[in-house]
């Protein structure tokens, strides 16, 4: 049998730097760099004008260059979920990185440890168990680490969530008590952070459910201190609540990571007056590609963008209802609808899930209509997930 | 400033081929090939008795070693969705790839088209439209191809499901003839799929579906036989009602891919006793990680399992209830709860893409908790939107 012809795999964003948007294949995640400028900025401003640390989480973009640009911009450093995740951006540069989640496995734990040992990076990681510190101290050991202070330890608390966590109070005071017992770990203070009430549409709910939080906050950092122990820091908020976390006297530092792209569940919650008012940055650029009578249908389906907090908006053309056509496909109804191979922009329901299903977002600047393309950021951590 | 020390990204599952279960890191995607290998015959064999051709949805797991394995074992060739996926697939030796989908875009055009021109691997692709021939056509004379029939081209005919496709009857006719009309073009036959159908969980409603689909379908090679074309070939179903395609007299092809893993929403449907019975064979590994009072909670949310079509289910251990936890959570409940650092087996809502979540799926023979890592299979058309 004689060899067959190879065939290749083309890339099809190369040579796409400075080509119109016009040029992009789709469906591709694009990024309004102005958009997202303004929307750094906005986080920067009011982060420095309360005094209050910011920590974007980079599960969101899983970007490093996003995450130094943040970091640029004031950020003392960015927040992930996973090791993983945690070492891909280290690879690239990024200097200091929180791990705010629970890690128990000890080949996962003996990665970060090896990390640690290598030295660049600072990293922390969140417990709330004492199998967790046992295991990292551990790994810390395997790996030759025992410079007092390695590694920053975060207790989580369950604020109310109830995810993670463990319970507010003297529970919690015990684990920080073991945290310091460990002269390698240093017992950074507290993550407290209420993931439902970001997506809790009322302000006036979110408000109450960041001053139950508080409470809970305020009772540990008591337990913890009357044991004669130091809490420097409570870390937590996300876009939805943050203002009322930079209010409540006892976070020190926000974690929000989405009002970077801004997507359509966070546009639906009400807004709150004392927010910076955050902007679309973060869009699936499709097209039409069937064009049956009554519908249009583009070539995006839940492999272009997640759905686990409702499906994508249509943002240009206007006046589109966008219906799940499955994996790969979105079906529009209208009374003026696109023709076959025209554009269609959607706002993603949720950006973090979204961008975690592509390997690349191409950056614009001048508009999604008549701008051009600036940059291809690589989604570094894309699939990280352990 | 010193050059900062350089922090590895490392694999998690190098070195697992041969290791036991126990040793596949979380979270995974991994397969039991047993029982894959069952379902597998199980196809093959129902194809095989009533004189069907079969050529399974590489959609659903994106990895040429499977769609050599199903080719290996009768299967004709394998659809996929995107050209992105036809590409990476015939790079790896897929020798007959069908993008049963439309396409109208020149760029992408012209991708198939240097395919094509290349060799090695014979295409067919769906169409709908005018614009999606002449676009077609133009791809391949700008490529130079010319050689009569160098493609097949199947005409998609809406038979229910909304989505693409052309009204049946005369109107899809009108569009057989187009394709006739260009030698380069070989018109193969009907794509005629109803997707929503494949979920209807009532055998009768089913049933009843494809047999409004077979009239569709009747009428319209009536419709295309009647302008003196003959139609070779119609072409379609799924794992949900493949057994009713298969006993219309229209249909010669079978496109189901999910019966290889079978997900959790198939197995929700109401068995129909005339159909082989599929065995789950795709699983998430995930581990508990939190373990507050009354939950456990593990590392896999829906960056490792996509939820369009329901959440996981628990496999093992048994009597636990998998709530939705994010991005990066599972919270179960159940009277004995798992403890920190213990395994649980998922099954995912929905195979097709779940598997585009994750670079890699861990081959395991000899069971879940006994058996040992045989393979890793790379997904290689993950993230292949375009």
């Amino acid at each position: 049998m004689s060899a067959a012809p190879e065939i290749a795999v083309p890339d099809r964003f190369a040579g796409l730097i400075g080509q119109a948007v016009a040029a992009i294949d789709t469906p591709a995640l694009v990024i309004d760099l102005d958009a997202m400028d303004r929307n750094l900025h906005r986080m920067a401003d009011f982060c420095l004008a309360r005094g209050m640390r910011l920590r974007p989480h980079a599960k969101m973009h899983k970007c490093a260059e996003l995450a130094l640009l943040q970091m640029a911009h004031g950020a003392v450093g960015v927040c992930v979920q996973k090791i993983g995740e945690a070492l891909a951006l280290a690879s690239k540069g990024v200097g200091d990185i929180y791990v705010s989640n629970e890690v128990v496995d000890p080949r996962k734990l003996a990665r970060l440890a090896t990390a640690v040992r290598t030295g660049g990076t600072r990293f922390a990681i969140a417990v709330d168990s004492l199998v967790g510190i046992q295991h990292l101290a551990q790994a810390l050991a395997h790996a030759g680490v025992s410079a007092p202070g390695a590694i920053d330890v975060f207790v989580e608390i369950d604020v109310g969530h109830g995810r993670c966590g463990m319970a507010p109070g003297v529970p919690a005071g015990e684990l920080a008590r073991t945290v310091v017992a460990q002269p390698v770990l240093r017992f950074a203070g507290l993550q407290a952070y209420h993931g439902a009430a970001q997506h809790y549409r009322s302000a006036d709910e979110r408000r109450a459910t960041v001053a139950a939080a508080t409470q809970a906050v305020r009772a540990t950092c008591d337990a913890i201190e009357a044991m004669g122990i130091a809490v420097p820091l409570v870390t937590g908020a996300g876009t939805g609540t943050f203002i009322h976390e930079a209010a409540s006297g006892v976070w020190g530092e926000l974690q929000a990571g989405s009002y970077l792209f801004m997507d359509a569940d966070y546009a639906a919650n009400q807004a709150d007056p004392a927010a910076p008012a955050f902007e679309h940055a973060l869009f699936v650029k499709s097209q039409v590609m069937s064009r049956p009578q009554g519908r249009a249908v583009v070539d995006a389906g839940h492999k272009s963008h997640a759905i686990d907090s409702g499906l994508p908006r249509v943002w240009l053309p206007q006046g589109l209802d966008f219906a799940n056509g499955g994996d790969e496909h979105g079906v529009l109804r209208g009374a003026h609808l696109p023709e076959l191979g025209e554009t269609v922009w959607l706002v993603p329901g949720h950006c973090d899930p979204t961008v975690n299903l592509h390997d690349v977002m191409v950056g614009v600047r001048g508009g999604l209509i008549a701008g051009r393309v600036e940059r291809l950021l690589p989604v570094d951590a894309r699939g990280a997930l352990g």
